[in-house]
């Protein structure tokens, strides 16, 4: 038995994940296996192979021409956009990976990839961030009236499956709060100010590692963690979408090497933190460069490493954290949300 | 629709899962009640009513008399002794809190408490340690057998939901190594000798706090922490169940203020260990006190916060902590056990 999957996007995550899928000989004990095909990209041409694209190849083409449809391969089909191969392929999951820009409030392809393919019951997963920020509620209602799941922990610290634990051990703890490192790029170029690189030099090093956004603006001014943020607020918390604007996003920019020494000297650290509270007058988010105290649990994070601390009612404080934060470990991450998908459906 | 608890055991974890059921109006949104039926003890007596056994009463009558039976209600039954209760009383599932002793090879009466429940088809969960960490094979194949489910997430890290997290969410990553702080006691008493107690003192501040063993010499000698370990091991990393003498079990007893002083000046701590490491040559186990440095993520914890790291192949490094380990976590863990079998009932 195989999964087909079409896979828009090709950018860092979605060459992880099939250099992950090239890896392994099945999904898991049940001997299934994925096949990828279809990859379609906005610039880089798109390529459909009804009898599977072969990673090796695919990847080694991207990497030559920093093409997808390079690969010469009989029955193939290039050129058939995401949005059709989506309607009219016969696949079984869509594992969504185009890129969006919260600040630009930009939702688009990803939302009508996944849109239209829950509206043909077809699961999906996805690490697109701007996209489940924007529009969580619609995604999600269309999944629920369609009955077909749709998973994004691809989004939100990767390192440590994250959203899945919340929402499956701690909903009965009654969450009250959460507060976290979410853009290991920001960790990253704090700790490397301190070392005295340049922010520009530092970006630069994080871009060439693949863990920043295309545009690391994004990463530095804070909304790659506002997008996060507003994904806990949505799936955690159960909260409305927020406005932007209505919460404050202040980002790393200002910070200088002296300011992030001298906390460093108090033994804390400077890390650009998200929050959401939750009070009986309502919720409350937030993203900004804090202080923390050498006791604080995310004080203890290095390099690229995120965290998250839940405060819930049953259980006091929770802390979780997983080393580093790479496209390889948002790949696991879509790949675990197959295996789910897939558990789900044995049943 | 209430679901009819039968529990055996009534020292700290009994006694605040009678708190916890005592503030719940229902289990959760389906507005399920849990109606505890039976309570019975080795030495206090023992109380069956059909129409469920009042809370408040049986705590206060306890806390007075030290005794389960001296609550006055019409046509209860004083006097079954546990394991009739199970056998032949109408219930629906037992919650196991009596304790064993690792040390001793002791894991009666819990041992068959669970398995006469599992054979008459009757759920169950337990926070008996020792009992899970020598019997664990044996009451999984028969949980099996009879296709009903156990839970024991109750017996390690309480203060964060963690077996449930790693069997569902790590399992996939490939776990190759674990270590842990899990006796709150030990870093309790550890933290106090530093404060200048004596080990004597900083144990009965442990006692009535209701976080150490009735026997605190199991906590302080390690024993507490290798019953943990074993289930660890077993339900984690599906060893078989390791023999007692086979692997080291070194306490605390040894360890003065002086040394404890010195590694704190150092930014580091002092903390009794359990480590899991899987390599191809076979699995290795210990319990001993460590010096951890600073940059430990677990050097970061205080009091008694129990925290585990899990090394995974596919995602590196993962900490999970949670703030405090009390009996009131360890009721909360068991309630959470019930709510998973009433979910997986209900699909």
């Amino acid at each position: 038995m195989t999964i087909r999957v079409v896979l828009p996007g090709f950018g860092n995550v979605g060459r992880n994940f099939c250099r992950l899928l090239e890896k392994r000989d099945s999904l898991d004990a049940s001997g299934r296996k994925i096949l990828l095909v279809g990859v379609a990209t906005r610039e880089r041409g798109s390529l459909w192979s009804d009898e599977g694209i072969p990673l090796g190849k695919l990847l080694e083409a991207e990497r030559q021409t920093r093409r997808v449809d390079a690969v010469s391969l009989p029955g193939c089909k290039k050129g058939i956009p995401a949005l059709d191969m989506i309607r009219e392929g016969n696949y079984d999951i869509l594992a969504e990976c185009t890129s969006g820009n919260l600040k630009a409030m930009e939702f688009e392809p990803g939302f009508s990839h996944m849109r239209a393919a829950l509206e043909k019951r077809k699961p999906v997963v996805t690490s697109n961030k701007a996209a489940v920020a924007l529009k969580f509620w619609e995604i999600d209602e269309l999944s629920r009236s369609m009955e077909t799941p749709w998973h994004y922990d691809g989004t939100v610290v990767v390192g440590a499956p994250f959203l899945d634990y919340a929402r499956t051990c701690l909903v009965d703890a009654k969450m009250r709060a959460f507060e976290g490192t979410l853009s290991s790029t920001c960790n990253y170029v704090l700790d490397s100010l301190i070392e005295g690189a340049s922010l520009d030099q530092a970006l630069m090093d994080a871009q060439r590692s693949g863990m920043a956004e295309s545009d690391p603006r994004l990463d530095v001014e804070g909304w790659d963690t506002a997008a996060k943020l507003m994904i806990v607020a949505q799936a955690l918390f159960d909260l409305p979408c927020p406005d932007l604007g209505s919460f404050p996003v202040k980002g790393i920019r200002g910070l200088t090497r002296a300011m992030l020494s001298e906390a460093r000297q108090k033994g804390g650290k400077i890390r650009l933190m998200a929050r959401v509270s939750c009070s009986p007058e309502g919720a409350e988010l937030s993203v900004g460069p804090e202080l923390l105290p050498p006791t604080h649990p995310l004080s203890l994070l290095f390099g690229p490493t995120n965290g998250a601390v839940i405060l819930t009612e049953s259980l006091s404080e929770i802390c979780l954290s997983g080393t580093g934060n790479s496209p390889r470990q948002a790949a696991f991450a879509l790949l675990q949300d197959i295996r789910k998908i897939v558990r789900m459906e044995k049943r």
